[in-house]
């Protein structure tokens, strides 16, 4: 144990693991071109088998040096996440898991200390706009119920759900294809549509735009 | 009514009345689906009327116990507005309304302090953007104006009449489909169309830019 | 003299003249209607020439009681020019001026202080956007005549001219259809458009982007 | 020697290559019109080669004066560089460089001081963006090949390899025709894709949002 302490502690040892996440990055990119995989194919999966060995070593090591340490830490959590995904049975209706296992990319961002500052930063936002994204939420779920309602039978595929509302409203607030892809096709049924979307599209921007100033007047003040 | 008075002042009374509200809240969602229509639609809208006669009772007691108080307050008279919607006709041309129950769920917002706050600080930077927006109102307004003289029979759909070409100019604003949507097939009839339309955008991002900095200073100073 | 001077300084001559303005306001918005042109048609017209009227001799005693002072004040020039469009004649080729005459509506902005004051705040925005707005001019310019030599051939709608080229790289500036629209359909043709297509799409972006900081910082100091 | 130092630095000199400049770029801007080709081809051409000769003397002259000092100065190294663009062969594959050669405005950037400072000012920006640009490469590395893997099948055109998924999530990112265009069809196929493209939006939004405060924090400190 005290010799894998010193192992992971080894001032080469972060350099090693973080040239494998980039070396993984390449190889994965790789498997996705045909005609790589055909030159050099089972070279390309046995380079990944090896280093998600090394990457499932690495963090037995680390939980045989500091068992709860580990799970204290949110960042060594993730990496066992994105390594544990390579490690679930990618068979049947969970053959959607192999693209995922580029996740395992992520491990550069709890590697680089550069990185980690950043993320932490962004996360740091967040608690501050939870009231805002809170009523951004229920001007969504009360838009997406009244529109279920009104459009539902003559627009089945845009608001057939509330679910389906939900997507359209997003996209609605995103301003994309808003008018001539949605509105104005509901409005030759329901003249009145535009009664309900124009004031979402105000109401949304300013509630994003407020989403904004509050993450830049926290930026300023720190 | 001193009884009163201290039922609606009991600490549990707020809760109870929230808790009821996002029950309400997942009932008339459900009432959107046929399938859980189908297989509870009588207890749904047993439910919905239950939560209804809840909603009318504690009011009518707020106003018993405080009739001028209950006026004064903005926030109880949002409350009153979203469900005497409820307790209106919804027959004939208003049966419109029904899908305006749902708004019944923004008592949330009035119920819950930290929604409070949020709403009071989003209608506090209002007022600060009241000449801007009359500005804003203007230029709609007179390009309004001079595009339906110039496009209304062209593009009756678009131009027609000043409600349609505040609408497509609203949707110019927003920048969806502009050009390939509405001013490039306008400049096939008439080819200098974007003399009065990348004016119109350049003028209304800068007064919507100016809306915004006027919105972040006022948040930077308090 | 004299008198003009008391007439034009009376305490209740600004507010009439302001809602001479908003009744012509209304009564050049009821032209664009058939069915009130049908119902009230000359009724509007000579409303609208009563008023005109009004205005020119207005001008005409603000230029007789202070001559000089009229031509130095940005705000009388403006209220001269938006009145001498519906003076001039407006047939044949020049008809279009019709349809400007609801620029006189204009002069609300230069009549109310508030609007006077937020126009002016707009305005001095301005001066410190120089130099980016200069560099955004040339990045246009560079790119307009590198998309024209390219793409006129083989896209002479979108990249005939400098001129075209320059509406499709506003186009392209503004988000709108950039890559569905524009970008996709010259891959087919020019599989590597996109290098000059989205370095473009960020310049432009960033360069907006600092327009904007500047006039936030500008704003922030004063 | 001497002399030549006291020609490039005459206070003629720099407006004099300013003027050239703008010459050139009305030149290499009528070429682009066959109609102005056609009426004075040839001297637009000549007007070309001479103001050209002038430049690549020019640039001799300041080499010839101060050698260590011409490639120290990135400026000079960026006249150079477009000046050169139009010496090499513009014949074969490389007639594409043809169109490059109103690169040589830029100078105007290098020459004009107002400009060199606003560009310098933008420069000043970049390296304060370097971490979250990293982090934004990385997202798109990641979506893009979780993507490529998912979709390239069912949707080779946007998603067919690595290079053509990143540009397709760049468009997304930049929420152009994100939902009509993209999503919707690939929906239609799987109909689980928003969980991967509506995170992908929101997270390089929130991602560009910081780069932007960033941008606008330091700005307010200096
Ligand atoms: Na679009
Ligand atoms: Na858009």
């Amino acid at each position: 144990r005290q010799m894998l302490a010193r192992l992971i502690s080894h001032r080469l040892f972060e350099p090693v693991i973080m040239v494998l996440i980039v070396i993984n990055a390449i190889t994965l990119a790789l498997e996705t071109s045909p005609s790589a995989m055909a030159a050099a194919g089972p070279l390309l999966i046995a380079l990944d088998r090896a280093i998600l060995a090394i990457f499932v070593l690495e963090l037995a090591a680390r939980l045989i040096v500091d068992f709860r340490g580990f799970w204290r830490d949110p960042w060594r959590i993730f990496d066992f996440a994105v390594v544990a995904i390579a490690l679930l049975p990618a068979t049947g209706p969970l053959s959607v898991l192999r693209a995922f296992r580029i996740l395992r990319v992520l491990r550069l961002v709890s590697t680089v200390p550069a990185m980690r500052r950043v993320v932490a930063g962004l996360l740091s936002a967040l608690p501050g706009m939870g009231s805002i994204v809170a009523l951004l939420g229920l001007i969504f779920f009360v838009f997406s119920v009244i529109s279920t309602k009104l459009f539902a039978s003559a627009f089945p595929d845009w608001f057939g759900t509330i679910g389906a509302s939900s997507y359209t409203l997003f996209q609605v607030m995103t301003l994309e294809s808003w008018s001539m892809g949605i509105v104005r096709p509901v409005m030759e049924v329901y003249p009145w549509a535009w009664v309900l979307f124009v004031p979402f599209i105000i109401l949304t921007a300013f509630a994003v735009l407020n989403l904004f100033i509050g993450v830049i007047v926290d930026a300023m003040q720190s």
